[in-house]
C-alpha cells in the first residue's frame, strides 16, 4: 500500500493548524468560522467557480493568490457573501485584514471563502469578533472543528487525509470539504481546502489540483447547480523536506495521485451527504472509445433527476439509464450498450434482458448503489458520483433561506 | 384579434378525423390508442428528440414521412417501445401495416408514435385488436379522445386550436401534446401533433414547426431529462383550399405565428401539467445582448431544482435566480442584473434590494410565478416555462416503472 489513510484532515500535514468557532453568522449555537494556518508561508494554488456570478472572497482570493503564495485561510458557513455588490468586497477584504493582523501576516497572504444564503449582507462586525476566537484556538489538532465550521446543510464534517514516502520523507496530504446542495461543479468545485507539508512548486501545484478535480469533483451532482461559491485551494508549506516536487516525473504523479485520493474521497462524502440523500450512487462507464465520452456518459446518469428517483424508491428502471447516457453528448453505439446495477445485468445490446428482479432489488436496497455502463466501443472509463432525489431535498429546499 | 381561439384540437381543422380508445396496454380503464387520420393525404413534417437513444416508432415515422406525404397517425401510451432492439421496429412497423390495412392506405401514409415505459416489449396483439375500435371510432370530434389516449402521467389532456382568414379562406390550426415527466426538450419536442386544413407546401412545414418549436418546447423544462420519444408532427391537408403558402412572405409569417401560438398553449400546458407540479413557472429575460443570451438564461432559471424547489415553497430565494442565470452560459453584466418576482423587484445591479416580502409572498401564492430578469444590456427578449419540484414529483417517479 503506497498510500496510508492517517485521520487529522487538514491539520493532518505537519506545520498546520486550524480551528472552529461559533460566530453568530445564522445560528448562534453552531461553529460557523473556520481557520486555516500554516507556521510557514505556503506555496498555494486554487480552482473557482465557472459560474459567470461570483462571489466577494473569490474576487479576494484569487486577488491574493497572484504571487502564488498563502499563509492562512479564512472561511465562513451561513452567508454566501456573493451578489452583495461593492460592499460584498469591502467586507472579504475587511475579514482577510482583520484575520492578518490578528496573525501578523500581509494581507495578501490570507485567503477567504464564504458559504450560505447568497445575497444577505454579510455580518462583519460578528465575524471580526469571533476571529480572534478562532486564532486563539487555532491547534494541531484543530482539523476536525474547521471542518465542523463550513457545515451549511451537510449533516457531517468531510475530512480526509493520507500519508506516503518520498526520498525517504513522509508527506501528508489533507483536506476538507463542504456541500450537499447546488452541487454539480463545473470546472472547479465547491468548497474543499487541502494542505500538504510536501515542497511542491505552484505551477506543480496548479495542475496537480486540476487534474485532481476533473476525475473527482467535475464528476460529482447532487441538484444540477453550480455554486456561485464554488473554491479549491491547497496549501503547500514543504515541512516535509522532501527533494522539490517541480516537473512532471515520478515524484509528481505520486503526490498527484495522493492529491487525486483526498479529492475523491471528498467528493463521496460529498454525494453521500447530498441534501435528503439516503443512498449513495456510483455510475461507472466502461469501455468507450474517449475518457471524454465516458465522463459525459456517467456524469448524465448520476445527475438525472429521473435516475435519482428511481434509486430513491429502488425501482430497477434501467430506461431512465439508457435515456440519459442518450441526451449526454457521449459519442457510443445504442446497439452495444449493457447496463448493470449492482451485480446484475439489466440491459445487453441496448435493449432489454430478462433479469432478476430480486437481485436487482438487493442491488437497490443498500446504501450505496453501484450502476455499471459497458459501451463495448474502447478502452476508456470514468466514474461519477450522485445521490437519490428524495422528499427531504424538497422538504430542505422549500424553505431555505428563511 | 387576427387568431380566433376554437375547440377541437386536432379535428378542429376542415378535413380530419380522431379518436381515443382503449387497448389493454399498461392499464385497461383507460384510454391508450389514438388515431388521427386526414380524409385526404396531407403533407407532413416532423421534429425527432435529439437523444442519441431513438424509439422505433421514430424511425418508422422518419422512413414513412421521407416523401413528405402521410394521412394517419396511431399513437400508443403505456409503452414506450424504446431500447426494445430488432423486435421493437418490427412491431412499430406492424402497428402502421395493421392501420394502413384498415383505412385502405399505403403504409407508407402512416405515421406511428409512442410513449410510456422504456424498455418493455410492445403488447402487440392486444394493438392490433384496439386498432378497428379506433378506425370504427373516428370522428370529426374526436380530438379530445385522442388527446386523452396520448396521456401517461398527465393529469389532464392538452388541446389547442385557432383560426385565421387568408385570402378570403378560413384556415385552422388544431394541436394536441402530452408530457409530464422527462420534459427537457432540445432541438425537438415531446410528443405533439398538429394538424392543419392549410394550403402548405412541405419545406414550409418543416421551416414552420422547427421556428415554433425552438420558441415554445425548447424552453420548457420539467425535469432536465430529454426523452427518448420526443416528436412533433404536423399534417396540412389543404381542405381550407386557400393559395399555397410556399415562401417566406405575408401568409407564410401569418401561418408561422397561428403554429406557435398553439405550440405556445401546449407547452405551457404540459409546463402547468408538470408531474407533481402545483404552480405554473414563467422565467422572462428581457435586454438581453442576444436572442441566445436570453433564451439560455431563461431556460436554465427554469430548470433549476433550486429555482423550482424555492417556488414550491414560496420562498423569494433570488439568489437561486441570480445563481442559474449565472451558470447557463448566457453573456451579461453581473453588475446590471435586475430580478423581479411578479411585479416585486427583488434584486437591483446583481445585489441585494430590500423589498417587501409581503408583496413577494404574495407574488409567490398562486398558481402561477412570473420570474423576470432585466440584463439592461441590448433588446432581445425570450421566456420559458417550468413547473414548481415537490414532494409529489418524488412520488410519482420513485416508482413509474412498477
Amino acid at each position: 500500500m503506497v498510500y496510508k489513510p492517517v485521520t487529522g484532515g487538514v491539520t493532518a500535514p505537519k506545520g498546520f493548524k486550524a480551528a472552529g468557532v461559533a460566530a453568530g453568522i445564522k445560528d448562534p449555537t453552531r461553529k460557523e468560522l473556520a481557520l486555516i494556518y500554516s507556521v510557514v508561508p505556503a506555496g498555494a494554488a486554487a480552482l473557482y467557480t465557472t459560474n459567470q456570478i461570483k462571489a466577494a472572497p473569490l474576487h479576494v482570493t484569487k486577488e491574493h493568490l497572484k504571487d502564488g503564495r498563502a499563509q492562512a485561510v479564512v472561511i465562513n458557513s451561513g452567508n454566501a457573501n456573493a451578489c452583495n455588490g461593492n460592499q460584498g468586497l469591502i467586507d472579504a477584504k475587511a475579514v482577510a485584514s482583520e484575520a492578518a493582523c490578528l496573525l501578523h501576516l500581509p494581507a495578501e497572504d490570507v485567503l477567504v471563502a464564504s458559504t450560505g444564503v447568497i445575497g444577505q449582507p454579510l455580518p462583519l462586525t460578528n465575524i471580526i469578533k469571533s476571529l480572534g476566537q478562532a486564532v486563539a484556538a487555532l491547534s494541531e489538532q484543530g482539523g476536525g472543528a474547521a471542518a465542523e465550521a463550513i457545515m451549511t446543510t451537510d449533516t457531517r464534517p468531510k475530512e480526509a487525509a493520507l500519508q506516503f514516502e518520498l526520498a525517504g520523507k513522509i508527506i501528508t496530504v489533507g483536506g476538507m470539504a463542504k456541500g450537499a446542495g447546488m452541487i454539480h461543479p463545473q470546472l472547479a468545485t465547491m468548497l474543499c481546502f487541502l494542505t500538504t507539508d510536501a515542497v511542491v512548486t505552484v505551477p506543480c501545484l496548479q495542475e496537480v489540483i486540476h487534474s485532481a478535480a476533473a476525475s473527482s469533483f467535475n464528476l460529482l451532482d447532487v441538484d444540477g447547480d453550480t455554486s456561485t461559491n464554488d473554491l479549491l485551494v491547497i496549501l503547500a508549506n514543504g515541512q516535509a523536506e522532501n527533494p522539490a516536487i517541480n516537473k512532471k516525473e515520478a515524484a509528481y504523479y505520486l503526490f498527484q495521485e495522493a492529491v487525486l485520493k483526498v479529492c475523491t474521497e471528498l467528493a463521496i462524502a460529498i454525494a453521500r451527504d447530498g441534501e435528503g440523500a439516503t443512498k449513495l450512487l456510483e455510475v461507472r462507464v466502461i469501455n468507450a472509445a474517449s475518457r471524454e465520452d465516458a465522463c459525459l456518459a456517467a456524469r448524465a446518469v448520476a445527475a438525472s433527476n429521473l435516475v435519482k428517483t428511481a434509486v430513491f424508491g429502488q425501482d430497477a428502471n434501467w430506461g431512465r439509464i439508457i435515456c440519459a447516457v442518450g441526451y449526454s453528448g457521449a459519442k457510443f453505439n445504442p446497439d452495444r450498450l449493457d447496463i448493470f446495477i449492482g451485480p446484475e445485468k439489466v440491459a445487453q445490446n441496448g435493449a432489454m434482458l430478462p433479469f432478476s428482479e430480486a437481485a436487482a432489488a438487493e442491488a437497490l436496497a443498500g446504501s450505496k448503489v453501484s450502476i455499471l455502463v459497458d459501451f463495448n466501443e474502447g478502452t476508456h472509463k470514468a466514474t461519477a458520483w450522485g445521490c437519490d432525489l428524495t422528499y427531504d431535498y424538497i422538504r430542505i429546499n422549500a424553505s431555505y433561506r428563511t
